[in-house]
C-alpha cells in the first residue's frame, strides 16, 4: 500500500488489479483509514486516469449486491441529480417519463449541506417509506412503472465507507473520485439508461460551467464503459430550480406542476430536457418523445402517475391532494426597485432546511423572483413559511442592479457519448 | 479540521495558532490518523510556508520535555545526519570537537532503511549503553565533554506520532515536514548550536542536490528561528562516506582514524568540515579551529576522548581497543579491468545491514575502491566480512569505464544564516 500511495502521489497510475485488491483490502481492514486518506488525496491532487476511475468505480460495484430487472420490464431509466436547491425535478420526471411508457426506477439520497434530498422531500407526505427492498421496489417499477428509493444498505458498501472518509478529510472534491462514486451507484441500481444532471453555480457543488462539464463528460464515458447508455446535462443553479425550496413546498409544486396549474418556466425547461433524455436513452426518437411528454402532461396521466407511485410507496390516501405550507407565510419585500442580479442560492437553501428542521416538512421558502426580473420597492421576492424571522435572510439573499443582468444560458451542455452540445436553452425573464 | 484541511489542500496557508491546537488535538484524539494522513499529503503537495514550518516544530517541541544544559557548560554542539552509508563521521567529530574543548550533547537514531544509525554501531561496542536519563547524559556531557544517547520518548512524542503516520501514508517527502520533524528533536535536545549534514545521492534519501539544498537552507533558518545558532553542509553520497559498512566496522574505523592508523580521504574531508562548523557555532574563528583539530587528532587527546566517552557510557574496559572484524574476510575481487564509474550506494547499505543480521554486529563490508580509482581485473574491491555468499552483490555494486568519470565535489555547499558557499572541497581519487 505504502508504494501505491508513493506511486500515486509520484503522478503515477495504479493498475486496474491493483485498485481492486486495494479496495477490497481497506473492507478487510489491511490498509487503514490512514492510508487510504492519504491515497484519496494524493488522487485529488494528481487526478485519476479513465482507467483508474473505472477500476475504482468497478471495485465499488463489486463491493455488494447489483440490481437486475427482468427483460420484460426493459429498458428500465434512471436520473441523478449533482444537488441544488429549490431541485423538484425528480418528483415531475419520474412520474412524467413512466407515463410515457418507460419504467423508471431510481435510486436517491438525502439531504447533503445546503441541497436537498428527494428522500426527505417524500417523506413529507404521510405515510411513504423509502427504504423499500429490493422486491418491493421491483415489483413497484413493474406495476406502477416508476418507484424512488433509497440505496440499500447492501449496494456499494465500499463507496459508503470511502464517501464518509472523503467527506471527514477534504477529499471530496476530485472529478474521477466524485464520478466513481455516483456511476458506481447507478450501475448497481441496474438500470439500462442513466441520464445525469450536473449543476453548476452559486447553489450547486460546483461552482464553475467548465468543471461540471469535465464531470459530466467523465459520468458519460465512465457509465457507457459499463455497457449502459448515459446522457448529461450541466444546468444552471445560479437560482432556486423551481420556485419552492423545503420538503413538502417541493412536493406540491411538483403535484400542481403535473396538475398543469403551476408550471414555472425554468423548471419546465429543465424538467422537458430532462425527459428527453430519458425518452431518449430508452429509444425514443425526439418526435416521438416531444409528443408523449406532451400526452402525458396535459392528460393528467403524470398527475396520476406520481399518485400512484406515492401510494404504492404507503402514502396515506389523499395525504398528496390535501398537502398544504405551514400558516398563511410572511411576504419578503424587495427593498429597493430595480432588477434582480443575483441570489445568494446556497443561503436560500441553507435558511430552507433551518425552517423544515424548526417548523417541520410544511415549512420552506417560495420564491416569487428570478434573476433578471424587474421589481418594485416593496414588492414581493417570496414568502416564508415557519419562523418570521428567516425573512430577512432571504430578503438578504437578493441583490439588485439598475440594469438588466445578461440572459444566461439554463442548460449549458449535452453530453453524450456522440459528443457535447452546449447552450441548448435559455430562459428569458418574464 | 476539515476547514483546515481543504485549506490546505486549496494552497491556503495554516496560521500558527492553528498548528498549535491540531497537534495538541492530534495527540488527544479529537483529530484522527486518517483526517492527520490526508493533511500531510495535502502538505506533500501544497509544500509549508516557513511560518507554517516554525509553527509546526514549535507545536512538536511543546508537545514534551525539552533538555537544557547549565550555564556553565555553554556552549553545548550537536550534530545531525540525514542519513549515509559507511557514514562514521559522528563516532569521530563528537570526541574530536570535545578535545578541543567544546562540549557535543548528541542525540542519535537507528538505522533506517539501508542507512546506518548511530546507535546500533555505539552499541557494538560490549556494555555501550545508549539509553541514558537526562541526568546521565548530562553528566557524561560535563565529566567527558560528549555523550551520544537515544532520543528519549519524552522528548518530541508529537513528530514520534507523525513520523511514524507519515511513513506508512506515503507522507515523507516533504521539505516542511522533514525540517520540522528533525529540528524539532535538536532544540528538544537543548544544544545552542547545531551543524546538519544534509547527504545527497545514490545512498542518500535525496537524490538530488538542489533538493538537499533547499532543506539544508530550511533546516538553518528554521533552527536559527528558536534563537540557535546553525550551519548545514550539503555532502555527496554517491559511495560511503567512510571504507567501512556495518556497526562495530565503522566504530573500529573511527577507532583507527583518531588513533592515526588509518584516515580515508573522503571520511578525513567531511569529518574536518564538520568540525569546524562545529566550532564555529562555539564561536572559534577559522584559524583556532583548525589548530584546535590538529592538536586534537595529533596528540591523541580525540582518540582518548572516544574511549572516554564510550567508557562513561558503559563500555567494558578494552573493548573499544579489542573490537576486531568476524573471521577473515572474504575479497571481493574485479570482474574487469578499468576506473570505478559508480557504486550503487544503497545496495552496499542493504547488503551490509543483511551481514550483520545475520552475522552479528562484527560482520559487514569493507570497500577498498574508490568512484574514479583505477583498478586492474580481479583487483580486490573490498572485503565481505560475515555470509561469503554477499560477496556476489558487493561486485556487482561496482561498475567499471575505460575513461576516467569527472570528479564530484564531497561538499557541494554550506549553508548559514550568512549565506550559501558552494562546492567547498572536492576530494581527487588516489
Amino acid at each position: 500500500m505504502r508504494r501505491l500511495i508513493a506511486a500515486k502521489r509520484d503522478g503515477g497510475r495504479i493498475a486496474p488489479q491493483q485498485w481492486a485488491d486495494l479496495i477490497a483490502s481497506y473492507l478487510k481492514g489491511g490498509v487503514d483509514d490512514a492510508q487510504m486518506a492519504a491515497l484519496l488525496m494524493a488522487c485529488v491532487f494528481t487526478g485519476l486516469h479513465a482507467e483508474e476511475t473505472q477500476a475504482l468505480t468497478e471495485a465499488f460495484v463489486r463491493s455488494g449486491d447489483v440490481l437486475s430487472f427482468p427483460a420484460a420490464l426493459a429498458p428500465v431509466v434512471d436520473k441523478h441529480s449533482s444537488g441544488g436547491v429549490g431541485d423538484t425535478a425528480s418528483l415531475i420526471v419520474v412520474p412524467l417519463v413512466a407515463a410515457c411508457g418507460v419504467r423508471v426506477a431510481k435510486l436517491s439520497g438525502r439531504a447533503l449541506g445546503h441541497t436537498g434530498g428527494t428522500l426527505d422531500k417524500l417523506e413529507a407526505v404521510a405515510g411513504v417509506r423509502t427504504d423499500l427492498d429490493p422486491q418491493r421496489f421491483e415489483r413497484i417499477v413493474r406495476e406502477v412503472g416508476c418507484a424512488i428509493a433509497a440505496q440499500s444498505e447492501l449496494l456499494v458498501p465500499a463507496d459508503k465507507r470511502i464517501y464518509a472518509l472523503r467527506d471527514r478529510t477534504g477529499t471530496v472534491s476530485s472529478v474521477g473520485l466524485i464520478a466513481a462514486s455516483i456511476v458506481s451507484k447507478k450501475i448497481a441500481g441496474g438500470a439500462a439508461s442513466i441520464v445525469y444532471d450536473v449543476k453548476c453555480g452559486n447553489g450547486a457543488f460546483m461552482h464553475d460551467p467548465s468543471a461540471a462539464l469535465e464531470l459530466a463528460q467523465v459520468l458519460v464515458t465512465l457509465t457507457e464503459s459499463f455497457g449502459r447508455s448515459a446522457t448529461a446535462l450541466v444546468t444552471d443553479m445560479n437560482e432556486p430550480l423551481g420556485t419552492s425550496i423545503g420538503t413538502a413546498l417541493e412536493v406540491i409544486e411538483a403535484r400542481d406542476f403535473l396538475a398543469g396549474t403551476r408550471r414555472d418556466p425554468r423548471l419546465l425547461a429543465v424538467c422537458l430536457a430532462l425527459a428527453r433524455a430519458l425518452l431518449k436513452g430508452a429509444g425514443f426518437d425526439p418526435g416521438r418523445a416531444d409528443a408523449a411528454i406532451d400526452r402525458a402532461l396535459n392528460s393528467g396521466a403524470a398527475a396520476q402517475r406520481l399518485g400512484a407511485m406515492l401510494e404504492a410507496q404507503g402514502a396515506v390516501p389523499g395525504a398528496l391532494a390535501e398537502l398544504e405550507p405551514l400558516g398563511t407565510g410572511v411576504a419578503v419585500p424587495a427593498p429597493r426597485g430595480g432588477y434582480v442580479s443575483s441570489i445568494a442560492t446556497t443561503a436560500l437553501g441553507e435558511q430552507a432546511r433551518r425552517l423544515v428542521a424548526s417548523g417541520g416538512s410544511r415549512a420552506g421558502i417560495i420564491i416569487l423572483a428570478r434573476i433578471g426580473e424587474a421589481v418594485a420597492a416593496g414588492q414581493r421576492l417570496g414568502v416564508v413559511y415557519g419562523d418570521a424571522s428567516a425573512a430577512a435572510e432571504v430578503q438578504a439573499a437578493f441583490t439588485f442592479s439598475d440594469e438588466a443582468p445578461a440572459p444566461r444560458p439554463l442548460v449549458y451542455a449535452e453530453v453524450t457519448s456522440a459528443g457535447t452540445g452546449f447552450a441548448r436553452s435559455t430562459v428569458e425573464s418574464k
